[in-house]
């Protein structure tokens, strides 16, 4: 081997952070199952890693005896076919490193023979059905690349995170990302570019309502399958209804153009969902809750002359709810309160992530939200029902940047000795 | 005119009882919104009359001084464009009627000066969300006819009938039902004819869940409207995938074979679901109670070697369920009572219609439903969640017969001298 250290003790490491995202233009069918390729180009919103994003170390050392990985402080097997084509797929693309500081050199040729250790943390729930996965793969994917110094940019790095995870290609970028499909048969043109940066309209806010289930979700992976073999609608979208949307989502997008974006972000939400339930059997993500929450917004956008708040729900009840400015989101987060107060008096932990939001709105405590007046659009006389339970918390965020490194050891996951978690 | 009677106090009446129907190929989109001409052909089977239908007295004097109609005993107005057309139509078609008993005589040409009253009656709840409009319009149309000596047959009949209500066409026959949408612009070829009567396959035992709902639900007529106006997937499912399910699904029924049956009936109803979801605003029939009632039954379906029962679910959460015969019904309501129990001890009034299909569960009281097991197909060991009070109540019934003529006076809606509801 041509590396070089004083002792076999040392570990050379990389962390970065990586944010998850949220289609506005849905994925949903695999044209090719191994290689994750989809039947349609989709478009995504990157979500600020502050409030959700992952959080990955990633090491190597002659010392470590296999590839190992640890999530959320629990080890994990990484025999799985997707976490396998990741990692061949970077040690493919590896290059020479040099440590001065450590005196360490390593060959492009040394990486196929030195094993991994890798630590994960999503700084969110992982079981809240919020794309982990996306930003897991991105995220990994990335901080390989980094310690591996491979040379390709974040769209050829995508292409390899979209076979960890389809949707995590879509988070190598902040902004706004669309994940082209590509034509070729190896995949090599299923990658994302980015369509804007999050400077780019940074009006929007965006609040999700993690939505109470007692249902256990088909996971998107068996969804899809399904859905592709046998929605007799899933196809017709693919190929007609989705090819327009993306260059009416880009152009809605490029001109900040928020009543285009709602309409079709609420529309292809909608779409994605009716393909679940055209499937045999029928696939519901969406429960009475999110019904809910799209009449609630529905009937306010209507009153207005133009749509305030776009939603859209993934595989799951949660509702991501995308608010035109900060001050519509005002107006927002009093509705969502009036609708679904908190069962505790801690409003605190029942509002996460940029709380600031909450004075804006007037809301400093839970007598506040209990003084709530239903919204005007509310015409009948009639006093709205209360949902008290039926959504876990909210998380309040916006659109936000892309993957990046954390120089500061402190924030790494590993142990710079040892090598394993901290 | 040529009326001859005694004294202006003869009162000519006709009473008849028209049952329901429910789509298995469904019906949703307008391609003429005054005339009600479909988008797709849709298929149906009759409901038996003893358990949900409708009957109407339609009587004519010389003293009444205009139109009027009682529906289930409260007057209400007959100004609409729906009752009109069909009283026009019929009126268009009467002939010469006489009553040598009351010696009375109308001529054809009588019938356009002469007052109607209309008495209507439905033997369930008008608010359940079970087509009472297609029983309604079926057996207005069937009555009138028979009063005016209209000479046309059934099927014509039915294209009367469908401008008061789509699927009221789909009511003048028994058994099974199809309503060809019909080319002609003046809609006389968009019409019922019947498949194979009500002795064709009488295997089949039909179960009704009326879910309980705190949604008001947009109205049929509402909703395919913007359905054909917003869904990018209704033509699609129109024009493509309805024809071929229409073949199968007649194929299917003259050959009794309940697995494609059940199949095409499900996937049908999924279908048109998904396209009301793929409406902006979307539209929300099924709850949650709806989703679960699909999951009870896909995964029992998917334990046996083939389908035991068929789902589907019109313009509201209720469920209709078509169990393969008796034998597979009397599982079904075990089922159904296990995860749906009553709220209270009055099993009696939970159970309604055929209640002969209790004893064939073994289900004499509240006891027996309480001593019920989990089915078989549940095979972790985590006891299922019970959802007492999401269920209103069950209507046991069957696939049944067509319009009848009741000649037995005592069962007329309307007083014979007075020409008044009793």
């Amino acid at each position: 081997m041509g590396m070089a250290g004083e002792s076999q003790n040392w570990v050379l490491m990389v962390t970065a952070q990586t944010p998850t995202n949220i289609a506005v233009i849905k994925y949903w069918g695999k044209r090719d199952e191994s290689l994750i390729l989809p039947v349609n180009d989709s478009i995504s919103v990157t979500l600020d890693p502050d409030h959700l994003c992952t959080t990955t170390t990633v090491a190597v050392s002659s010392s470590f005896q296999q590839d190992r990985m640890w999530l959320n402080g629990k080890e994990i097997p990484l025999s799985g076919g997707r976490y396998q084509n990741c990692l061949r797929e970077i040690r493919n693309r590896a290059s020479d490193v040099e440590d001065k500081k450590q005196g360490i050199r390593i060959t492009k040729e040394d990486w196929g023979k030195l094993h991994l250790h890798i630590a994960s943390y999503n700084n969110f729930p992982t079981a809240a059905g919020l794309a982990s996965s996306a930003a897991g793969f991105a995220c990994l994917v990335f901080a390989l690349a980094k310690l591996m110094n491979v040379k390709e940019d974040e769209s050829k790095l995508s292409a390899i995170a979209r076979q960890g995870s389809g949707s995590a290609c879509r988070s190598l970028y902040g902004g706004f990302v669309k994940w082209k499909m590509g034509r070729e048969e190896d995949g090599n043109d299923s990658l994302a570019v980015q369509l804007v940066n999050e400077e780019h309209w940074d009006d929007l806010f965006i609040i999700i309502a993690v939505v109470s289930s007692r249902q256990k979700e088909t996971s998107s992976t068996t969804g899809m399958r399904e859905s592709v073999q046998t929605s007799l609608l899933l196809q017709h979208r693919a190929k007609e209804v989705v090819p327009k949307r993306i260059l009416q989502m880009e152009e809605a997008i490029r001109n900040r153009d928020f009543a285009s974006f709602a309409q079709l972000t609420c529309a292809d939400s909608n779409q994605f969902h009716a393909v679940c339930l055209d499937t045999s059997p029928p696939i519901f993500y969406m429960n009475d809750t999110s019904h809910r929450i799209i009449s609630i917004i529905e009937k306010w956008n209507r009153s207005e002359e133009t749509p305030q708040v776009a939603y859209t729900f993934d595989a799951g009840p949660n509702a991501v709810l995308i608010a035109r400015n900060r001050k519509t989101a005002a107006s927002l987060i009093q509705r969502l309160l009036y609708y679904f107060p908190p069962n505790t008096d801690d409003l605190s932990s029942y509002i996460i992530g940029d709380k600031s939001i909450l004075q804006d709105a007037g809301l400093e405590g839970i007598k506040d939200v209990e003084a709530l007046l239903p919204p005007p659009e509310i015409k009948d006389n009639i006093p709205s029902q209360k949902y008290n339970g039926d959504v876990s918390y909210f998380i309040c965020t916006r659109p936000g940047r892309g993957p990046v490194l954390l120089s500061d050891e402190g924030q790494a996951l590993l142990n710079p000795v040892t090598g394993l978690p901290k």
